[in-house]
């Protein structure tokens, strides 16, 4: 019986974006309950990537029926989400002696697989609020997803569990697969 | 529909743990897509403890049933299952200029809330096989546990999203409180 609650409210919960009358985007209130993809710590990219002072930890889930559907065909369904929660990194708690450990967050990224968007996909950043406007398309999420990700504007090449279904369906980008090699 | 499929699949798979005739626990197939709890990154306890050169990410999933048990009343249920995933520290992946991603698996731990143990919990260690025996009581994850989680044998204080839940329900360690205020 338990089961059977557990599922239905997996059921219910499981859902394509909401965006309200202002077309800004509804922050998922049971994200922590969707596939869980990786975490990195400190990560930064492009040219002028610097270390920092104060990394932060990236978690990444995706929605639970877009994961079936691209574990399926490799392909992401119109109203996929993605999210990505950026927590502290805490040192020295509790009887943690070295390293790295989670603390509270620090912001709520998304993306959003939507055609109203140009290249079919929008980003979005939540901060203290519930919802979001996507990010203007002068920003630079957009170009460099398009240019750097592993398949349709996803970092695949991240997601350890990931990769190689991409891999497997054939849907890798050539100008990945180049970079694999050097 | 698919959120249907989903949800039955979901039911399929949630399920205590399973032991083979040796009492083995067998290693959980799908734990990747129960509750993710936390990511550290070189995390290392005790007195002992010392930087490592091959620092690992450990990735923290729970059962999702036990998991709604524990929001529910602040306990786990007997048949809770535990996997703590280590995986690779990897830098410089793909457009990562500093900080770190995740790489491949290094090992699969697991902790189980059973009776068949002398403190209520086992633990067991998965390296390349799907089955493994419960470690020795002599071995320092039951003292460690015992004296150091901040609820039931389960370090929750690294938890973020079970921590205040655990506080709200009462069921801190009063051990652990007094670590809080240090």
């Amino acid at each position: 019986m338990r089961f059977l609650v557990f599922a239905f409210t997996t059921a219910l919960l499981a859902a394509g974006p909401k965006f309200n009358a202002k077309q800004e985007l509804e922050r998922p209130p049971d994200y922590r309950n969707w596939v869980y993809l990786t975490s990195g710590l400190g990560m930064a990219y492009g040219p002028a990537a610097r270390e920092s002072a104060t990394p932060l930890f990236d978690n990444v889930f995706v929605e639970p029926n877009a994961h079936a559907e691209f574990l399926k065909t490799g392909h992401w369904p119109e109203g996929t989400m993605f999210v990505l929660e950026l927590r502290r990194n805490v040192t020295g708690q509790s009887i943690n002696k070295t390293g790295h450990s989670q603390g509270e967050i620090a912001a709520i990224e998304m993306s959003v697989k939507d055609k109203r968007y140009p290249d079919g996909w929008g980003y979005f950043g939540f901060r203290t609020g519930t919802t979001a406007a996507a990010f203007p398309q002068t920003e630079s999420c957009y170009a460099c997803h398009k240019a750097n990700t592993a398949t349709d504007n996803t970092f695949v090449q991240f997601y350890p569990t990931l990769l190689e279904v991409a891999r497997a369906k054939g849907v890798l980008n050539a100008a990945y697969l180049v970079t694999e090699k050097k």
